[in-house]
């Protein structure tokens, strides 16, 4: 049972968490405007006021932002993010410092030419935008590579990251039930064998021989099945301690539980693809609207009139609204990514998790199955030892007085005849 | 094969051998009597003119002996011994002794009145006589004890005790026959398992597991064919070093020589059945002749004659002869029963060496038996250290990386939309 933990991390704030550095342009930053550094060593600019935030130097001439033009930044101070932390390899100060890298890389803005939309989600094009570190450097961490949807290995049909990370746990599931039907068919071999050697322990074979020979020789049979016993044992023990466990770990819920991650980010990725299709019915009503205006105000150009400028305010209204509309798509938009982004981010570490246990689950079970491999092959080796004691005990001399005394006819010798 | 040494023990000459010790009796000896003591410590009785050697102190009134009624002795010079040693346990001392013992007691009369014939062989009565020792004391030899015949154990037919030292040794080859069939049936079995093991260890049974799991798996997996070349290995050597030579070891000339011996050993007793018929006869016709001649001189008691008393020197004359065919035919039966003494004890004594070298030969084997099972056991254990080895490495860590850097799908994170 993987153990969740609730973590908020509240917006990042830049003026209690990073320290400015120097600056190696000299020109001053235009008003309201500071510059600080992230943990992982990043210059950022945050205007005070408004409260965006940008890897982009901003020029000292930069205008207040026009709203329907203007770069509009998610603000990292509205965002929460809740994380699905596991027990092991997250310190406190990492975990923050992985938030920090996500709410900045995630929510600073790119210059929209520097965008391209790949299945609905957008990311920077290559080479654009500020390089992006690992969330998790050096781990090969499931949320580092998983971001983009591909063909599948026939090239007809769509798979996306997740499903690949999902699969691969479903994978898993049935590669510890074959483990475990390979060990089913050792148990069985073993328990053949073990049979095999009980059925000749108990054969009449030589059992007339006697003395200490006839003992040696019956305790060699016995020998065979106590053998057969440490066989029986072993398979009994490969059963328990192995073949089973194999089978159960992670029972029917499991795929349940995968399943439910599926629909998650399945629902979310739908979503993310109609509001896609909402900004794109936006552009167009804007650009409607702006070629609407565009030829009003020529034709106030070529003949002044009231009811022109008048069409020309109507327009310009209009114009405003579809901008309003514009922005507040892309704003739900961009909500819905970074929903999907943290879902996945979270799920992704999860799956991770699972496969790290899974290893080394496996493994341990394993190593089991060697453990008991060896002690077999001990206690096998100690079957012979009384029959080695009792060959070393084998003595002609004491079975030939044992054999005499059972069976002589007679012990008085022969004298001559006499008369 | 065993090695012949032929020893010839001359005559034993009391003068030399032995030293006369304190009579407990202080009565003088007869004229021409000696007394002297074996090497055991009996005394007996040298008449040094007619050689006769006797355990009974000579009364000191005896006559010369009536040939006819004289008690006949063997004369222990006329015997000669051949001996079948074996290179084991004679030592040229004990055998003298030996040789010895057999002279003296074998050859020194007893009274006609405490003999006794079972089946034409003769023994002192129980409790007559000098006490017998054993030919080899402290050895439970055979030629110590198979010295009547028997009823076997139906009750039926008579055994000798040769015959019951003889059907051991057939015996014997039975029960080797039978223990090499019984490692044969050891070798099917390990030839079975090592079988199902190789066929098992080809399986494709979770052979999609990958990374550092997987090549410990495939290690496992293929751990199960070098435990099946282990246990091959083991049933190939048992059947050259054990079970091979159990069915070899004294082939079909053991058998025929084994019916030499009885056959030589049974005309023996045929040729003394027949001598002792002879002497039966001879003693009836003795008894005849002295009843003649009782009923002649008694003839002449109440009427003299001529003729009565040329009866009577006839009548004497046909008895004498007839007690000189009696001595003659109890001379040929006494040889005849030497010589079936002689072959007996040297027979007897090969049959116990070969029982001691089958005993041992089969010990040795055995014990070849259980160090090959120390062996296959030891090889067995190392055959899952390198398993062992490759589940110690086992690596989630590693095994993402290569898992990932294989399967990953895009590494570039989205970011927000921008207008």
């Amino acid at each position: 049972k993987v153990e969740r933990a609730f973590i908020i991390i509240y917006p990042f704030t830049p003026e209690s968490s990073a320290a400015p550095t120097e600056e190696t342009d000299s020109r001053p930053l235009p008003p309201g405007w500071s510059s600080y550094i992230t943990p992982e060593g990043l210059r950022y600019y945050v205007n005070s006021s408004s409260k965006e935030t940008t890897w982009r130097r901003p020029s000292s001439s930069a205008e207040a932002p026009q709203r329907p033009l203007a770069r509009q930044n998610s603000s990292p101070y509205d965002k929460t993010l809740t994380l699905l932390a596991s027990t092991f390899s997250f310190l406190p100060a990492a975990l923050q410092q992985l938030c920090f890298s996500w709410v900045i890389t995630r929510h600073l803005s790119v210059s929209s030419r520097f965008l391209l939309q790949i299945n609905c989600v957008t990311f920077p094009l290559p080479g654009e935008g500020p390089e992006q570190q690992l969330l998790k450097p050096d781990e090969w961490s499931y949320c580092d590579y998983f971001w983009t949807d591909r063909k599948d290995p026939q090239g007809t049909t769509l798979v996306t990251g997740f499903e690949v990370l999902l699969q691969k746990q479903l994978k898993g599931k049935q590669l510890q039930k074959e483990m475990a039907e390979f060990i089913h068919e050792r148990i069985k071999i073993e328990e053949e064998y073990a049979k095999n050697l009980s059925k000749l322990s108990l054969s009449p074979l030589a059992a007339q021989e006697e003395g200490t020979l006839g003992e040696a020789w019956t305790q060699l049979k016995k020998s065979l099945h106590d053998e057969a016993e440490v066989h029986l044992k072993f398979s009994n023990k490969l059963h328990t301690e192995v073949e089973k466990p194999l089978l159960t770990f992670r029972g029917d819920n499991f795929k349940k539980d995968l399943k439910k991650y599926d629909h998650h980010i399945a629902d979310l990725r739908k979503q993310l693809a109609s509001r896609y299709a909402s900004v794109e019915k936006a552009r167009k009503a804007l650009a409607d609207r702006q070629k609407d205006l565009e030829v009003k105000t020529q034709q106030l150009e070529i003949k002044l009139s009231n009811k022109t400028e008048e069409d020309i305010k109507k327009a310009r209204r209009k114009s405003t609204q579809a901008g309003d509309d514009l922005m507040r798509c892309v704003d739900l938009y961009n909500q819905t990514q970074s929903k999907w982004f943290e879902e996945m981010v979270t799920t992704s570490m999860e799956l991770e998790k699972l496969e790290v246990e899974r290893i080394e689950w496996i493994q341990q079970h394993l190593r089991q199955y060697t453990t008991l491999r060896h002690e077999t092959d001990m206690f096998n080796q100690s079957m012979v030892e009384p029959v080695d004691q009792l060959l070393q005990n084998v003595d002609p001399a004491k079975d030939r007085e044992l054999w005499v005394k059972e069976n002589k006819t007679g012990d008085v010798r022969p004298v001559d005849m006499d008369i």
